[in-house]
């Protein structure tokens, strides 16, 4: 087969330069679950809850594509498409695979799914594109690569997605949801277009992207729906037909065209045909567009310059890339998005916390587990990892997946896929450990030690844990083991004696496990691990007898290690003060807990809070209390309410303070939903300035009440200055910057000078009209509410070496190490770590995992920013050769960042943007390697 | 191209003889208008009244058809098939040749709908079958051909459909909907399909029809229905899916498979897989059936004797017949139809009168315009009358058309397409009576004689009347012109001078026509016509002064004439008595109008009145007046109310007596729905018996609180006791007969011993949930009701001889003479007649229509049945050659009742029914001739 793509001019339908030409692009938009789950949306199981089917959508697509060269359709979704592919015939595949050489079915996005891109963090968005760029190039070759991203649903814009996606080798990227009020001024000064300049790092055109708004979201303009779940009427052209509307139809498609033309820059516009699982049935939507090109083009011989075409995304970005405009640049992002005045989508930033943090700690497994399975050899691979676990991560990133906004019954779904996922892993875990260690002994994983849950533990006399660092750096981590003895022996991995303490599991816990375990205490200690390895401690049982110490029932005056001092009000018990013993540098820091009353919709707008959307009655948040109940023992805890809690630890080593928060059940007895918030207020001057980072990676300056690209008029002083923060936030002045790093992605805003809040949790009375049809309030396990734990750790440091604290802490959360038990004494190798040695500090190891048999993706990338450290952002070198210790590498051939290309095939669209000089400073690129295991 | 369909055996799917064979026959039920217009159907338009597009369907089963030659698709209405086919490419019209001629689309029914058959007339239903017949034997030849009928929808089953569908040459008739009592005892008696001896004066098995009622009315089993518009999970067939099904599929599917077969009595049962306006997505449908008959028949390796296979209702019906059963005979009907206890589906026989009689009365001019495009020659086809004039009538038979059981739009859209071909036939009728008499002096047709308006008569001094009498007999008619003068000389087509009256225009009709007209009186008087011809009248106007004689405010003692009269109650104004002046008996008749109290539900039932459902609150109706105003003038005219009025007049010369009601507009604000009845009360000793016509032609007799096959337990006392009458009811004793002939479908009954009770207009606040979504309250051309009038004629006669009136004097209700008008002077030629000489009494001119260029279509009726008639049931004998008096009759072929088969071609199934050995009268077999004009 030729491959006519490639040559994308032959593929692309002729266009009329002194016309406006219409691009109609055929399009669905499957949702990899939402109303319902990604099973039922593919089969068109439950139709009774939403009518959608995939597999029906491409039966249909394809038979009718068939039927006429001109026409032409894309595909988004590789999650439905793969699994679609997997069930056709031979004579359907080749049937398919022409259309696609054709140029006729053209993959666009081509992901696994559309990722969120509020809550996701970047690792995984690179995974689950990467999942799905594979799969349309093993299966299409070069003809099957997406020219185009395509997040024509997602709530907002991130910039490290437009980032990705230029590394990733798109031409172009096309959406539909912008703020009204952006929109409104684009429309009027004809910027629907811009190239987007994702990188303040990267130098262009390395992270440039053309972008465009799409003009109707992703809908057909009013009156042209043609799909079965409209109500549009179809062209009806019997002209002794009593409804024939022939004349009305052309007239008012040019009249559409004309007005659509007028807010772009060039005679080519676009024109999104479909919408949510439409194609369905295929037919009336081709048949009517049939004759519409038909009647509108017949027009031509009367004098009309309006021309119809089928089209696609990457032909009209051709026509676009021919025009030789000069486009505007875009430097920030697109959040917060809103839809109208008091209709902010800022609450998906944190819903269904639980879940973000679920699918947090999956990628941290997942990645584990990929490296795991490199490096442990065959034997490790002897189990059901793969695929599967791979693609429930991937379908996590959807953005009505991990985003919060599903119907609670395809959360849980997510939730259950992810954790086959985890059973599969740990299988794979167990084998390649054994491989490692040289021991078969059975090994444990304990899933709920942040209950304090681990039979193994609680029981044992005598165990032994294996520590798992996925990060190409040594770490230090402190581990809490539940246990029910009172005095323990713990040695590393040299044998050497490790200090240890017990302390009784706090009354907090206790209620939230709620019989789920039973240990009275906690064994806590300092644990490390060699870059990409492990080490093994040995755990004895020492004594039952004796209780450790009750804590005590008052404020402490402040907790302090060689690093870090904070203080505490003595009166009111809550954090007061903040002090850097190695800067000397010191900052008054109160934290509390607040509650907004989630709106129900008033006489301004009966937009209510809901899943999607956040709105608090009143900008005032209500105080939960301003005098917790707390005690001392190591670490303070701080009981707020019945149903907010927190326990303070600063461990010995750390430069971080950590703030383990626990909330719910969220009552709502009352009648008022509650979006429940953690505020820090300082006396840092951060003025209306904050920094949030862009999903996990560059980070960007937010002002209060302002828009780099608009003038806003602020109508929603709380919900409208949200922002999503995906591993951290900092406010900061001259003399010091406050950081914090979260464990999942939240919403986040500085309301005040000196101050940084952070919704932790939501609970709903009301859907907010957005489609999910439900209130989002999770019932939990126990059906009374779900009561969510999480962490943010706190840095105080000069602003310019801030990075190189937050930027490790950060990873280091993201890839937590694994700990695995087995019952006894430890296996004969205790020690190990794949590489020769640390990779430098700036350098971070993203992918590691197996390709095919032969080969292996590594991804590395230099984690800093241009500027933002004197440290580390500088240009730094790998040497692949000499990085692992186990692995000979025999060859490496750099790759695209979504690793469906030859770095040095990678040709992109130029675009003129006008004037720019910057000078940039280079990444380290990604690289693909073959290497041999 | 060989037709396989013609050896059924083998186009039809392979069964298994020794397993429960399961025929998935995949349909669609697509009503040409209901809830939308046929057009609206057709396209798809207005898709928000109800999601329906006809056009996909076959784009789309057409598609799905192509890709397994397993698949098989019926389709039933030729209205929207010839206008599908009418868009199709020559490509896919060979594409459909084929799948038709291998048997894998096969037409059921085929006529241009599937009829009413409560409220049609038999000579517009052989039309609308013939006109379908006709396009697909024109286009596909005998693989085309039908072979089995299908009124899966209709309300309840005439005799004289499956009377008609017989001599058709249908092979077998399927239908769904049949009282739920009667289906209870035929499951249990394994009865659920039969023989049909659908007439009692043909031979068997002439009129004998093999019937089946089809498991679960039209619709697939509970839980089976893979259309777009259904909610049912797929077959999920991948082992890896959470919601995998398809073991439980399976088993529920040979649980309702065998449960079936309990009930049916061999080894093959047939199953629905459609249902209205399903298929419009094939894909869903298919794929799923596909998958149903791969898992079901996979079982058959493991001992399951359970075979489904795709099939059609013929190659169902072909398994039945090679079972050799013995099949019950069934000699009644299916009506009064009851989906439960106290819901029948008696409203419909009444509902939207107005339009019931419109249709009637197009079905009159359609016959005359027919006749006269083959009298007139050549002449009269230059115009738009045609086929679309047909289509109108054809379409206006639909099940939801005449049946009144439409929305108000479509009942008004219906009526439109009727009013064009009165428009397109007036031009017809002028240009054939031009060519006919020579003058082509303008022609007027005054359609509201009614009403009495008419602008030529009204203002004209001079004006001639062209009568057209569309029966083979010579006519005797009363005509009332409206007009301003006060005398009149009136000449017949000889210039004898003709006896007239001019009266006064009554205040009920000045009333009803609203400033539609300004006519002072009426010109009376009577005129005769020729056998298939017409005369001509000459109308002078003498005077303008004095007013005619004002009517007299007293009631009559009685008005009479030679043959027939009538008493009156000279206190009460109301009919008393009527004898038959000829044969000298006499009976007490009173006449009285009442109005049921529609239910809108209540304890007992949620069950309202509605367009289909009747049900009173209360047995008991209401009278309106038990002592209207009477006035007298040659006609006794009396207002029961200012919205009920009646005129009693007989005619000299007529042995009839007519009652002319207005009826409206029904007044509702008292949140009352009303029914209105007339009642009529005599002496006869009819205890619980009486009579009425099927589809306007053989008699049934009825009984209250009784059915011929089941032992009723009545639930509703008065709406399960009606029934439809098309043209005739009756009631009678040993000595006399009282016969009520009507203008047009109603509902009847006889609740009290020598009466009988009419349903003469509804008008109704709340919709009956059938699905039309509206009530029944038509606002009438002024918006505050509709106004709805119409005749009712009484004999009197001994039993035996009742059918010499009511025969002849229903059918020149059903073919009235068309009255045209030219101002001026007569035209040269004033009397023609196209036959040689009256036919003989017994025989009916059913149709006289062109067939092509060169031939025509004749069809000749015995109108009588084999024993009513000591005089006239009896063979008689038309000599062909001898019959025209213009035409000369070249050639003939006599063809089956729908003219798409040589007779002598026409071989049916042959069932076996046990011993039968009546006699049966032979009738007079219909003819279709090739003459030459």
């Amino acid at each position: 087969f030729v491959c006519f793509f490639l040559n994308i001019v032959n593929s692309c339908p002729a266009t009329k330069p002194s016309m406006l030409n219409v691009h109609l692009v055929p399009h669905t938009h499957d949702d990899v679950g939402w109303l319902k789950t990604v099973d039922q949306y593919y089969y068109g199981g439950r139709n009774y809850i939403q009518h959608a089917g995939v597999q029906y959508i491409l039966d249909s697509v394809v038979s009718e594509l068939q039927k006429d060269p001109a026409r032409r359709f894309i595909y988004v979704e590789t999650a439905f498409f793969h699994r679609w592919w997997s069930e056709q015939s031979a004579k359907t595949r080749n049937i398919v695979t022409q259309l696609v050489q054709e140029g006729r079915l053209e993959f666009v996005n081509g992901g696994w799914c559309m990722s969120d891109e509020a809550s996701t963090h970047y690792s995984a968005v690179i995974d689950q594109m990467t999942l799905g760029l594979r799969f349309l190039n093993d299966t299409f070759g070069e003809c099957g690569r997406p020219r185009v991203a395509w997040h024509i649903d997602p709530f907002g814009h991130a910039r490290e997605h437009a980032s990705i996606f230029a590394q990733m080798g798109y031409d172009g990227f096309f959406f539909g949801r912008l703020d009204y009020q952006d929109k409104g001024r684009r429309m009027k000064m004809k910027e629907m277009e811009m190239v987007w300049r994702a990188s303040e790092s990267l130098k262009p055109p390395t992270a440039d992207l053309f972008t465009g708004v799409l003009p109707n979201g992703y809908n057909p303009p009013a009156g042209f729906c043609w799909d079965q779940s409209c109500s549009d009427d179809p062209v009806q052209d019997d002209p002794e037909l009593e409804d024939y509307n022939v004349d009305d139809l052309v007239n008012k498609f040019i009249s559409i065209s004309k007005a659509q033309a007028d807010v772009y820059k060039t005679n080519h516009i676009i024109m999104t045909m479909g919408s949510d699982f439409q194609y369905e049935n295929a037919i009336p939507w081709y048949k009517n567009m049939d004759k519409l090109i038909h009647y509108v083009n017949a027009r031509q011989k009367n004098g009309s310059a309006v021309n119809v075409l089928y089209s696609t995304p990457s032909c009209y970005l051709q026509e676009l890339n021919l025009a030789k405009q000069i486009w505007p640049i875009k430097t920030d992002d697109f959040f917060p998005y809103a839809d109208d005045a008091h209709d902010f989508w800022t609450g998906y930033f944190t819903s269904r916390p639980a879940l973000k943090r679920y699918e947090r700690l999956s990628n941290s497994l997942l990645q584990t587990c990929n490296q795991l399975e490199v490096l442990g050899g065959s034997q490790s691979r002897d189990g059901p990892f793969g695929k599967g676990d791979r693609r429930a991560m991937a379908v996590a990133q959807h953005h009505d997946a991990v985003s919060g906004t599903e119907k609670q019954h395809v959360a849980n779904d997510y939730a259950k896929r992810l954790g086959i996922g985890w059973d599969h892993c740990q299988v794979l875990v167990s084998n390649s450990l054994a491989a490692l260690s040289g021991s078969n002994v059975p090994r444990v994983f304990c899933e709920n030690l942040n209950i304090s849950v681990c039979p193994l533990t609680e029981g044992s006399k005598r165990f032994s844990m294996n520590v798992y660092n996925p990060l190409a750096r040594p770490i230090s981590w402190s581990v809490h083991l539940p246990v029910n003895g009172s005095s323990y022996s713990v040695q590393d991995s040299n044998g050497m004696a490790v200090n240890s303490q017990v302390i009784p599991v706090s009354k907090a816990t206790q209620n939230l496990r709620r019989g789920r375990g039973y240990a009275k205490n906690e064994l806590v200690f300092q644990v490390q691990a060699p870059p990409l390895g492990f080490s093994t401690y040995s755990i004895i049982l020492l004594g039952r007898a004796g209780a450790p110490d009750e804590p005590k029932r008052a404020a402490p005056v402040s907790m302090q290690n060689k690093y870090l001092k904070a203080t505490f009000d003595p009166t009111t018990g809550l954090l007061s003060g903040l002090t850097n013993l190695e800067t000397q540098q010191s900052i008054q820091l109160s934290q509390n807990f607040y509650w907004y009353n989630a709106s129900n919709g008033n006489d301004e707008s009966r937009q209510t809070s809901g899943a999607y959307i956040f709105r608090p009655n009143s900008s005032t948040p209500y105080t939960i209390s301003s005098k917790p109940v707390v005690s001392t023992l190591q670490e303070v805890r701080q009981q707020f309410s019945p149903w907010v809690s927190q326990v303070v630890r600063l461990y010995e080593g750390s430069r971080e303070l950590e703030l383990e928060w626990t909330i719910g059940p969220v009552p709502v007895d009352d009648g008022l939903g509650k979006e429940v918030i953690t505020r820090l207020d300082s006396s840092i001057s951060s003025a209306e300035y904050f920094y949030t980072d862009s999903n996990g990676r560059e980070v960007l300056q937010r002002r209060k009440d302002y828009r780099p690209t608009w003038d806003l008029k602020q109508t929603e002083p709380v919900a409208g200055n949200y922002y999503p923060m995906n591993s951290r936030a900092f406010i900061k002045d001259k003399g010091s910057q406050l950081t914090v790093v979260t464990d999942r992605s939240q919403g986040v805003s500085s309301l005040n000078n000196g101050s940084l809040e952070i919704m932790l949790h939501r609970r709903l009375l009301y859907d907010d009209y957005r489609g999910v049809g439900e209130p989002l309030s999770e019932p939990g396990e126990f059906g009374d509410g779900l009561v969510v734990r999480g962490r943010l750790l706190l840095t105080l440091t000069p602003p310019e070496t801030a990075a190189d604290a937050h930027r490790p802490l950060a990873q280091g959360m993201v890839l937590q190490p694994l700990l695995s038990f087995q019952d006894g004494t430890p296996s004969a190798i205790v020690e190990f770590s794949a590489l020769q040695a640390s990779l430098p500090p700036a350098v971070h190891l993203l992918t590691l995992s197996q390709w095919d048999k032969d080969s292996v993706l590594l991804r590395l990338e230099h984690q800093y920013e241009s500027s933002e450290s004197k440290t580390y952002s500088k240009p730094v070198t790998v040497n692949l050769q000499k990085m692992f210790s186990t692995l000979k590498v025999v060859g490496a051939s750099e790759m695209s960042l979504g690793a469906n290309q030859w770095k040095a095939n990678m040709t992109r669209l130029q675009w003129n943007t006008g004037n720019d000089a910057h000078i940039y400073t280079l990444w380290l690129a990604d690289n693909a390697n073959t290497l041999q295991p």
